[in-house]
């Protein structure tokens, strides 16, 4: 093992912890930026690394993990007390691991805080493409939307593709790899900003400000009046159950997130069985499952999709830890254009 | 052309029909029987048929075409005052179509009456199998148990099974296909009776009264200590929503029905945020999408079962038209066990 594996230095480690369980909609008073200080040290034969944070990245979902939960989700609750976590981009400072090394840059489940001591990286992958921002690797370097638009959906060149928070980190990205695979693309945003954004910086075909249309069902006649083959779904509620009425024959419906459902007590009402009539599958997944050989090619194909100007990207980016909190929270009242990262260091 | 195509016998023709659209709970109210005549005739040069009807399927979907959408839904909704249609077994009395002659037995869309002119037979098909009971073609010798369970939700061997409402007219056929697949397989239905038919009859692993159950999570983690891999869904609301707690990683839900939720103004409120984490597919389907060689492979093999007493099959008979609208009502009560059918004629 090349790396060391114990330091005896000490630095300071601000933190977000969360402070309370949340109901309804998340408050920056929910969380708290805390500072400790933390021993730059890895136990000794462990396989642990302790990495420096750089960019972490912000999601609705974190909102599920801020309720306790009975039946556990896939992912633990947040526990008050304690930081939070989520994929970041980082740098290793020490490791105990031999595939990583001091100065190599890491991507995968980190800790919301200056330093993260991770015990088993078994979630951190290496970064290979270094000629682009680094956090790329939160947003358009992460596998959501392609995962979610191939391999669950199935969208095929020539179909009719919806997707909704399209301005966001991974609506975006679907948009435009829908329309380099031939279908016609409309996308729903919540501001006329973001609806110019789709059109004329991401190529979609149409757009529309969901918070302006009066009836999201006519709104999607307009838009799709052959019908919608895949929904990509990033909101829930009554955009899906307008959806659903919208939907052609044998339609799928990949579910990604649900953000505009995690703040309510008991979720929106969806009258699913218009599944039975179309034939309208739903399915969910979860990114962490398309590893290996298929997210090495993935990283290969979108890095060049990059390179050429096929695949363009925009970032909200908070500066410093201390801004974390409201950089999550902001994205519940669709304050972000487009992927919300807070850069804790920039090396 | 072979078979007559016009007659001048007039006939009279009991019909059930809509009497106006239905609000929550359907009534025999909101039907009536009424008696008009029918001159036994085809008009000259058509492919239609006139049929004698002797079973009527009745099937809890009909309750969704009881109410005017704004949005039409995979068959048309039913018309005040004019006669209801569902599947039925039948016989030809006067046929202009090249493919059916009188006397031959069809199953098929039909008229909830005595006689019905179907101007263009195409949802008829030839009975090939007189051994049975011809009311077997409603039931069990129908395609949805069996697309669903192997098409929709590809059950596997080893798999763990749930269905709900599997004392009815579907639920039966999946568990002892699931049976004979060699899936462990566990049914509820709404009484101990039925309860009792799964297990001693249907040769259902386990089964519960959902009626007596306070917790119909628990009661699924009861009887599904490792979770689920397949959920034929028939009724929707709470127990869709206990299921999806109790679901396995790539789990599958063929929605079959949701008969619990057909008389509600807005269908019960179910967190389908849980289909990402642990990848669940929901999927509808109709029978109908079944069809041609498939369907004759069905046939065969679901004969052979009933032949060799591999599947069996429970029915709830009401005798005449008249009775036809209490047995639909009977329907949402849980008043059948096992397939409902109306005999209109036995022959």
């Amino acid at each position: 093992m090349a790396a060391a594996v114990a330091g005896e230095e000490e630095v300071t480690n601000r933190q977000v912890i969360l402070k309370r369980y949340v109901t309804g909609c998340p408050t920056v008073e929910d969380m708290e930026v805390v500072t400790g200080t933390l021993r730059l040290a890895v136990p000794p034969g462990s396989p642990a690394v302790l990495v420096k944070n750089l960019y972490l990245s912000c999601d609705p979902y974190m909102r599920t993990r801020m309720t306790k939960h009975a039946v556990p989700s896939f992912v633990p609750d947040y526990v008050p007390g304690k930081v939070l976590d989520n994929c970041g981009v980082s740098k290793v400072v020490l490791s105990g691991h031999p595939d990583f090394k001091p100065g190599d840059l890491l991507w995968g489940v980190t800790g919301w805080e200056e330093y993260t001591l991770i015990p088993n990286p078994v979630f951190c992958h290496m970064i290979n493409h270094r000629e682009f921002p680094l956090s790329y690797y939160t947003g358009v370097l992460g596998l959501t939307a392609y995962a979610g638009l191939f391999e669950v959906a199935k969208a095929k060149k020539g179909e009719y593709v919806f997707v909704s928070a399209a301005a966001g980190a991974v609506g975006q990205i679907v948009g435009q790899l829908a329309k380099l695979t031939g279908c016609y693309v409309v996308g729903s945003a919540g501001s006329d900003h973001k609806v110019n954004l789709l059109k004329a910086k991401f190529g979609f075909d149409d757009a529309f400000n969901y918070k302006k249309e009066l009836d999201l069902n006519a709104a999607l006649k307009r838009c799709f009046p052959h019908g919608i083959d895949v929904y990509f779904e990033n909101v829930g509620g009554a955009m899906l159950d307008a959806v659903l009425d919208n939907m052609r024959h044998r339609g799928r419906v990949a579910v990604c997130g649900q953000v505009s459902q995690y703040n309510l007590e008991r979720p929106d009402s969806v009258d699913l069985f218009r599944l039975v009539g179309k034939h309208i599958r739903m399915e969910g997944f979860l990114v962490s499952e398309y590893a290996g050989e298929y997210r090495r090619r993935f990283e290969e194909e979108m890095a060049r999709y990059l390179t050429e100007g096929k695949v363009v990207c925009v970032e909200d980016v908070a500066e410093g830890i201390e801004a974390a909190p409201a950089a999550l929270v902001g994205l519940f009242a669709g304050r972000n254009v487009g992927k919300q990262v807070v850069v804790v260091a920039r090396e």
